[in-house]
C-alpha cells in the first residue's frame, strides 16, 4: 500500500501542472495555455501526426515523453523559448525541479521518469527528436493560429523562429517543411517581422 | 500534403478542448478543471498506476484512449456523472459529435480514433476497463483533495458516489479498494452526506 500512497501523492503534487502558463496563447487568442493543456496536446499530436517521423520509433515511449517532459516547471517555472537570459540557469533550476518531484514516487520508477525526462531534453534518441519537432511544431500553429500574438508580444523576428523550429527537421522533416510555409505566411500577413 | 493538412485541421479544431470546463475542481479548489487538463490527467495517472490494473494491458492503447476519449464534449459538452437528466441523451449527442471531429482527419486514421472512443465507452476491453478505473479515481482524488467541493455544490450523496465509482473495481482492484478509502474519508470528514 505505501507503494500506491507514494504514486498517489505525486498525482496530487502534478495536479500544480495546471496552473503553470506558458507565453502561448489558445487558438483563439482568448487566454495563455498552461502546461497541463500543453501536455495533453504535445501528446495527441505526436499521436496524430507519428507517421512521420524521420526514424521509427515506439510510440509509447513517445507519449510518455511528452505527458512527463514539464513536470519540472511546476517548481522551475516556465522559461520562453525565446528568452536567452532566462534559458542561462535553466538546466539546473530544471535538473533540481526533476530530483525533487520524479522523487516522490517509488524510487525505480521515479528513476525511469528522470531518464525519460533528460532523454527528452538532451534529444538524442529518435523518440526525443521526434517529440521535440512535435513540440515545436504545435507552439507554431498555436501562435500563427491566435495571429501571432506570442511572437508580437516579445518582439520575436523571423530568424529567431526559424533558427529555434529548424530542430524540428531533426524529429520530422514533412513537419520542419511545414513549420516553414507557417512561418511564411505569418510573415506575409504582419504577424512578424518578415 | 492533403493529408497532412487534415491532421493539422484536426489538431486546430481540437484545440477547443481546452475551453470545455467540468464540474470537477482542480486539487487547490481555484477553479473548475477543463477537459484538456483532464485528458492529460488521466493519461499520467494511466502511466504512473498501470500495474494495478486487473488483466494485461497494452498501455499505449490505453493512453491513446485517455488523450481522444474526452474530444466528443468540444461538440456535446461535458455531461456531470451524476446527472441523470443530462445522460439520457447524452449517448446521441456524443455520437454525432464524434463522426463529426474525427471526420476532420484522413479517413482510415478517423475510423480508427472513433472505434477507439466507442470501445472506450462501451467498456468491455481491459483497457477500456482499466482507463474507465482510472477517469474514476483521478475524479475521486481530485474532489478529495479540494475539500468536496464539486461533490457539495451538486448534493452528491455517499451512496451515489460509491455506486457511480464501483465501475473501477472491473479495471483495477486496488484502484477501487483506494477510491472506497477515499470516500470513508471524505464522510468521516462532513465532505458529503455520510
Amino acid at each position: 500500500m505505501e507503494r500506491l500512497q507514494r504514486q498517489i501523492r505525486f498525482l496530487l503534487e502534478v495536479d500544480k501542472l495546471k496552473t503553470i502558463f506558458r507565453r502561448n496563447y489558445l487558438t483563439d487568442g482568448s487566454r495563455n495555455e498552461n502546461d497541463a493543456e500543453h501536455s495533453w496536446y504535445f501528446a495527441i499530436a505526436a499521436l496524430v501526426l507519428c507517421e512521420t517521423a524521420r526514424r521509427p520509433i515506439d510510440l509509447l515511449h513517445v507519449l510518455r515523453m511528452a505527458l512527463i517532459h514539464d513536470l519540472v516547471e511546476i517548481d522551475a517555472g516556465d522559461t520562453f523559448i525565446y528568452d536567452e537570459a532566462a534559458k542561462r540557469d535553466q538546466a539546473e533550476r530544471e535538473e533540481r525541479a526533476a530530483q525533487r518531484i520524479f522523487g516522490l514516487l517509488p524510487e525505480e520508477q521515479g528513476e525511469e521518469l528522470l531518464a525519460l525526462w533528460r532523454e527528452f531534453e538532451e534529444g538524442r534518441s529518435p523518440e526525443a527528436c521526434y517529440a521535440r519537432a512535435i513540440d515545436r511544431l504545435s507552439a507554431v500553429i498555436m501562435n500563427h493560429a491566435s495571429g501571432g500574438k506570442a511572437w508580437r508580444e516579445h518582439g520575436v523576428s523571423r530568424d529567431r523562429i526559424l533558427a529555434i523550429n529548424q530542430v524540428a527537421d531533426k524529429g520530422a522533416p514533412a513537419l520542419w517543411e511545414h513549420i516553414q510555409s507557417i512561418i511564411d505566411d505569418a510573415a506575409a500577413r504582419g504577424m512578424i517581422d518578415a
